[in-house]
């Protein structure tokens, strides 16, 4: 990244979250996935993040922000989420003996929440979506004096992410193309960060559904783009108020950002179950959607995707993968 | 393991294994789920070897088997396959420009078939089952002068299994138990070996279905059993007569042998698809079958179970789990 147009990360503090992550979440499964391709047109990579206590990327920033938290002493933290970043940091926090709150939509998957509270945090439900969560998130911070853990904003749940870039650089197979879930940001900025880095020529596409597309309506516009509403199945990536200094990191990192519909997502969940056996939350498979949809822009290419997250309602997943292919 | 009572396998060339097999076989996700705990009453710790190019764990031996060959120059190899192996096995020599012929029964799941020949092998298909393709391997072998790679018996595939079981026991936490998919032999002897050898506190069970229990039978009787039929969806580990190498081997690193039913095995499936996320074969679940069985065995023990493989025809995995067809 030339001069001035520095992202907030910083590659050093990316190395060194390394070794304050739980090694269960470090050095996830990378592999060439030969059964989806003839159905993408394309060669395929998985990187796998669900198969840890969590079941999600998360768990690598939390682990960061438990650490430092524990280092400097804190007893307590309080973070809205849409259900993987409150498992992930309830589970840090529990290692370390850190009180923590976790304010969610009353319409997260009840899975999300039931994991939640059976790893000790305190659960609070609010009626309305992810954003009503944060407002509340910030009122209990500001009420009981403890740290507020914001996704995306706070560079430990990007940096933490980022190691996920250091194990796809490392491994230096010749990707063309990385493909990222888009929502508040932390995972694309972080991987964005390393990728630009140290992989500048390997192509960057975030992944937004059609049905939340703030982000990607911000990316495209340069400036911040609110939405009123969101509608997606895609619990994990949505939101409607991007963050100004994490769009301005994510302006620097992507090469791209797309959007899919709903149909492409659920195509995509279905395909990697029946293909490559992975259970994998809407979210996660963004990736696999994008590509669906536009085929021919990565026709013989190789393109890695990150599997997110695996949290799913089994009667909704259910209910998704006995449709027909959209 | 005292004096004259050694089995077959060797420590350094077991950690020798680890140089030949490709490191994406190699330091699979180990980490415990709590979600299943409630279903089990015991600490659960999964091993996953599904998130590989074969998903199975048979590419660690496969790796060491090919890499040999080609060492000495060979051209080509022959085997018999309940279906994972031979995808292993056609993965490890197209890698090395091998010629791969395999054996396998017409009544192998279709998805380890197409994918056997989609890696590049020569598929051989024979009426009946797994004992008559190995007859039928080995006549291959010897007409055309090839190497027959025979599973269990040769100890590049007990050997090269046996580093899932250094992985275990580097890991070192508090487990009480191992639970093994017992088939042929080479994972229960290899990753007994090394439990045996480094962990000689933690207790191993191996888990066969009672529809195919000739190895079983054998290690109870302490001599080979062989059986006239049988009748599990437990394809992967479905043999009628034991190697008497292998069970003398077994004989030595088995602390106990259990049979379960098929109800069970299917129980195991459903319950590690809706509370952890994995879609796995019916042989891969025979460890959460056993304590679905025997629940007071395991209260309040650590039990580690190895998911060894994750080949599943999606039709019969939706009966089995009760999905809608697709």
């Amino acid at each position: 990244m030339p001069g001035a147009q520095r992202t907030r990360l910083d590659t050093g503090r990316i190395q060194e979250a390394r070794h304050l992550i739980d090694p269960v979440f470090l050095d996830t499964p990378l592999y060439r996935c030969e059964a989806l391709e003839p159905f993408l047109g394309c060669a395929v990579t998985i990187k796998l993040e669900t198969a840890n206590p969590v079941r999600s990327f998360k768990g690598r920033g939390t682990e960061v922000v438990a650490s430092r938290l524990a280092d400097s002493g804190s007893a307590a933290a309080v973070c809205a989420s849409a259900g993987n970043l409150g498992q992930a940091l309830a589970w840090s926090g529990r290692k370390r003996g850190l009180d923590i709150t976790v304010v969610a939509s009353r319409t997260a998957p009840m899975v999300k929440l039931d994991r939640i509270r059976a790893l000790g945090a305190r659960l609070e439900l609010v009626d309305g979506d992810f954003e009503v969560a944060r407002e509340r998130a910030a009122v209990i911070a500001q009420r009981d004096g403890i740290r507020l853990v914001e996704d995306s904003l706070d560079l430990e749940t990007c940096e933490g992410a980022a190691t996920v870039g250091l194990e796809l650089v490392e491994a230096a197979p010749a990707f063309d193309t990385v493909l990222i879930a888009l929502g508040g940001g932390a995972m694309a900025t972080g991987i964005g960060h390393v990728l630009r880095t140290s992989a500048p020529d390997v192509e960057m596409i975030c992944v937004q559904p059609a049905g939340a597309p703030a982000m990607t309506l911000s990316w495209r516009n340069r400036r911040v783009v609110n939405t009123e509403t969101m509608d997606t199945i895609a619990d994990g990536v949505a939101g409607r108020f991007p963050i100004p200094a994490v769009l301005s990191d994510l302006l620097l990192v992507a090469d791209d950002a797309v959007l899919v519909s709903e149909e492409s997502i659920v195509a995509a969940m279905r395909l990697l179950l029946e293909q490559a056996g992975l259970v994998v939350e809407p979210s996660a498979a963004l990736g696999i959607a994008a590509v669906l949809e536009d085929r021919a822009r990565f026709a013989g290419k190789h393109v890695v995707t990150v599997i997110c997250g695996g949290n799913v309602d089994v009667d909704a997943y259910r209910g998704w993968i006995g449709l027909p292919p959209g």
